[in-house]
């Protein structure tokens, strides 16, 4: 475990009070399992950080601490905290103090893993964390991150250096940054990973073979040790890239014999990986579409080689023309993931999961809740974000995620009627799924501070705790993330909160208006091309003439995926009175000159937001000044640096887009701002 | 030497009749130079491919046939005849039938050369050669071609495969291709090469040290056998990069006594070196303005240096901000060259040359004549033409370039009064320059035709035509060249002079109009992105708004560019009733509805250009099939490939062009036709 600020994130464990510094000097650890290994060494290393004590670590059911779970520590509950534990998830977990001992205890090591990572976040926080009285259970079953990482060390859309997990073809011989990457998503609730990139490469497809079996195993072993599964991108031509099929057809018996040999031999390595994540029959990657069968055939065919084993599918739904025509305007990318799936419902096994983005274009800035999330009753779904900030800054410009992703799980799909919202839908609480949760592409990469801005780190950190807990505030998780990492400092604590809250509006303000997203530029996704994506064949256009702006999505002139949602949200978008602004160009076309909810015009909404973005992002750099001197050397630096990349980018920004608009519509500025 | 028809180009040495047959049995060749061997293996080839004989080489001034320098072969010649040769050039010659002997003589080997060549042109073309009587020398000194080859194989800018002379790292093994480049080169008139990219990166700075120099050494000895003088592109920062030097100034007696030094180096491996190319303080390049200095100091240094050895220093005029702001309009790019160069005229010493580019900008398919040409009297110039076709088609695109050149040599600068034309100021007949000429980036690679598209060989055959006689016709040069290339079938020649002929004006019509430029995608320079370079660094604006179109460049109300060309020039292209059509977009900004000489609005030119545009390609394609049956199989596919790439690609240009337009200005195309 290295010990910069950079590196350690949110387990800083720097001393807030001497307060409970005897209470810690003897923990009993009933277990020896491999988690509990990891709590045992998490212990040292934070006591030792923080009240530079070594603990007694012992097996003493009369120590001021005791972790264990229930069936070794019975003795020292009583009946009511029994029948808590009984109703409690594998996962969840109680601390109480019990007589002046603080106990610790669900039913597994993992629920204890959660529960001390819990102790030690209330004493980061300051909190006197001896009358504790917490019972917890996370929200969601599968709570998940992939990583986009390539053997050759890159990342696709990493924004923070190369792979933790690859570098020059290999897997990295040196394992520790591993660990503590485990540690990290452990500590907020993370228990899933998959370790390669959705697009799997040529030599990514022999993963499943025993030329990388063998050490994935080890990687797998880690994540063990910290209660995070691993799962494997896989190609589902496998058969024909690994052993010379002359089919990968899900329902050809060879394939599915090789499938569930394949998935046999990996259980002989690993008897606790987790399955498959697969993108087929997207951009470019093979699926059953090539044999004319659909995704339920595909999937189905691996869930069954995986059954067995309690293995899962997660499905991803990103599924659309990726070579659509430009001129072509019957076809509407948003529609793709829906259109596709939707008439599958029922026919997916039940370890089959469908991974679906939360909007239904690409994770821009502001985008509609994908209407596909919660639209299957019978299939297992969950929802997936983007840790990893491609269309939002690049951790280059700030953007404090949790209130985007707030906003969607929040969003009420009334597919159930009211209250059917994406967090009860993906908690399996509206369906009756058996499997369901939260997925997102990660943010790190071999940076020492892990996320290229270490601003971004409160991304990672604010997507475990929702995956535990959606109910969370934005603001509560900001203040916990700021208190753990930069200290408790009230100063810093006000001035960090208003920084992150605010960073996604801005960026919002700066960049694409009005929810029509896109305008970047190609490929690299970062950056300002309003025209760069309108000519092209990805789907995403913005229509801008002389007149006005925005995709025509309504049932009666449109695209009619505005159909696609339930009553009354359907209603709501295809309205343009009831539309709300912040997604009028999504769903209408509108001259310029149209009014929006807020008073403005549409044009001058652009112009006054994008002035304003800027002037806001300067704001955030005043801010930020504000506390330099709270601030450590390397980690001022670096957000500094960051925050100079955001004000250049929010320049171009600003009069690409304002330069743009006014030479379309002819229309001036109220205010006459400097326009070019 | 292979036989392919795709390989060799235009000098196929098809039987055309067997007229000659007999006249061609004994040869006399009066030397023993390696131009001779040369000159020789050449005829050895031809005669054996076209009649099927093995001529006798011999020393018999009795044979049909002598070729020889006049020291040699005076005893043959008239007292006219004398006369004649001691006019010429180095490089002229003289072929006459004297008493039924066919004579080829002049006054070097290399005119000897260029003699035999020329006869073989004439047997090629289906002429009786026996009774030739010819006088010729090159018009301009200078003919060169710049390779933009990288040590690993990569051409930049190039469009037909890979290098010819480097791979992987390293200069090729096998040199036979190079051979018979120079072949194909001397067969035209090209006397001078430089063999390495303008861009000098890291690995080919040190190709002017012991290094690499025994390597290039055998390539220059391939091209000296071919009358082909080899140049070197320089990094200017060498001494510091090869030799660790803490400066590159020009003016430090250390740098000056570096480039002395190794100046010697170079001329011990090769006495007969050209000289240096070099791109300096252009695009990141390095150059004297690091120390203060101006481009006479950087480039008399590196002239001093070359001057006992009678090398020359070939120094780029492409400067220019690269860094520019868009946002800031009164830096013109159009105005860098002139502004850089011409106050410094009179300060280059004698043996250096300034390559300008043809036009201010860079190889757009409509630019007007840079007026840096011709503007130093007392400074030696060559014009730069880029037989690559970066900006005209990637050679997937037809564009025959010939018409292009000699609407730029044919202009009229008027900078000695009428009739001071390009042509003759690269001549050296307007100002008495010691060295001047013409330079071209080939447009050749490893693929197997050389050229990528097969009928862009006709670029580089015509290109080294003109550096030798500007004043062909491009009509005549594309007969030549079909009827070497094709054979003489009518139909043949007819359809292809009309397909190359009319291809530029295709070219034009379907992209950018009005001799705007630009509007392509970014860094490949393939396709249209109309706003591709509008917010760029690059310095290449359209400023089209919902008004009109076009960089104001007046003397009153724009950048004052038009006043770097001489009167009536300045007048006809600073005012606007006066400035050709094809060029109003260049030196004007006007509204849609302007309307041009030709009658149209600028609007309906762009919707009218377009729409033909796209059905000028078709028709190219359908004259095309009518002669296919005439066109071997290989040849006809490469061709036939190449106009699919362009239909698409002038289907793109066409709709995102009229798109673009329609959607910013609103106006309706008169005849209705189809915009998106």
């Amino acid at each position: 475990m290295q010990t910069s600020t950079m590196y350690n994130m949110w387990l800083q464990y720097k001393i807030v009070n001497e307060n409970n510094k005897d209470f810690w000097r003897e923990v009993a650890v009933l277990s020896n399992s491999c988690i509990a290994r990891s709590i045992k060494e998490e212990l040292r290393f934070a006591l030792n950080s923080m009240y530079k004590i070594a603990p007694d670590i012992t097996t003493n059911h009369q120590a001021k601490i005791v972790i264990g779970v229930i069936k070794e520590i019975s003795g020292l509950l009583n009946g009511k905290q029994k029948e808590i534990i009984a109703d409690l998830p594998e996962e969840g977990y109680l601390i109480t103090n019990n007589q002046g001992q603080l106990i610790l205890t669900g039913k597994t090591d993992k629920a204890l893993l959660y529960a001390v990572f819990h102790v030690l976040r209330e004493v980061q926080l300051g909190n006197d964390v001896t009358s504790l009285n917490v019972v917890e259970g996370p929200k969601n079953i599968l709570r998940m991150v992939n990583q986009w990482d390539n053997l050759d060390g890159s990342v696709e859309r990493g924004y923070s250096g190369n792979s933790i997990f690859y570098e020059n073809g290999e897997i990295v011989k040196d394992k520790s940054r591993i660990r503590d990457y485990a540690r990290f998503l452990a500590s907020v609730g993370i228990n899933a990973i998959s370790i390669n990139n959705v697009n799997v490469w040529e030599e990514e497809t022999y993963f499943i073979t025993k030329k990388y079996l063998p050490e994935i195993k080890e990687i797998a072993d880690i994540f063990k040790s910290y209660g995070v599964t691993l799962y494997l991108s896989i190609n589902f031509a496998s058969p024909i890239a690994i052993d010379g099929l002359d089919t990968a057809d899900p329902l050809v018996d060879k394939v599915r014999k090789w499938w569930k040999e394949k998935v046999t031999e990996i259980y002989q390595y690993i008897p606790y990986f987790g399955g498959f994540v697969v993108k087929a029959d997207s951009e470019h990657r093979p699926g059953p579409f090539t044999y004319g069968r659909d995704h339920a055939d595909g999937s189905n065919m691996l869930a069954e080689a995986l059954a067995p084993y309690n293995g899962k599918v997660i499905w991803r739904c990103f599924v659309y023309n990726c070579v659509q025509d430009w001129r072509d305007r019957s076809t509407d990318r948003a529609r793709a993931a829906y259109d596709h799936f939707k008439p599958l419902d029922g026919k997916f096994h039940e370890n089959v999961i469908l991974q679906i983005k939360n909007g239904p274009m690409d994770f821009q800035v502001r985008e509609p809740v994908s209407p596909l999330i919660g639209a299957m009753e019978h299939t297992n779904q969950m929802v997936e974000f983007q840790i990893a900030q491609e269309y939002t800054g690049q951790q280059r410009d700030l953007c404090y995620l949790i209130p985007q992703w707030k906003h969607v799980l929040k969003f009420d799909t009334h597919i159930k009627g009211e209250g059917t919202t994406i967090e009860e839908i993906v908690a399996g609480n509206v369906h009756s799924y058996k499997y369901s949760g939260l997925a997102a592409v990660s943010n790190i990469g071999n940076d020492d501070n892990w996320t290229g801005n270490t601003l971004a780190q409160a991304n990672l950190y604010g997507y475990g705790r929702l995956t535990w807990n959606p109910g969370l505030a934005a603001e509560t998780i900001a203040k916990e993330w700021i208190q753990q990492t930069f200290g408790k400092k009230e100063s810093v604590l006000k001035t960090m909160e208003e920084i992150l809250m605010d960073s996604w509006h801005i960026y919002e303000n700066y960049t694409a208006p009005l929810g029509i997203g896109w305008m970047v530029t190609p490929h690299s996704h970062y950056g300002p091309n309003i025209d760069g994506y309108e000519y092209s064949r990805w789907g995403t256009y913005h229509f801008a003439d002389r007149q006005g702006i925005g995709v025509d999505r309504t049932i009666e002139t449109g695209t009619g995926y505005t159909a696609q949602y339930e009553m009354p949200n359907q209603l709501l978008y295809n309205n343009i009175d009831t539309c709300p602004d912040e997604l009028l160009l999504f769903f209408h076309h509108v001259p310029y000159k149209y009014t929006l909810k807020s008073g403005k015009t549409v044009i001058q909404h652009i112009y006054d937001t994008h002035f304003s973005g800027y002037e806001q992002v300067e704001q955030l750099i005043s801010k930020w000044e504000t506390i330099k001197e709270h601030i450590d050397v390397p980690r001022y630096k670096n957000i500094s640096e960051r925050f100079s990349m955001q004000k250049r980018n929010a320049k171009e920004w600003r009069d690409q887009i304002n330069t743009y608009f006014y030479r379309k519509s002819g229309i001036e500025d109220e205010k006459r701002r400097t326009i070019y």
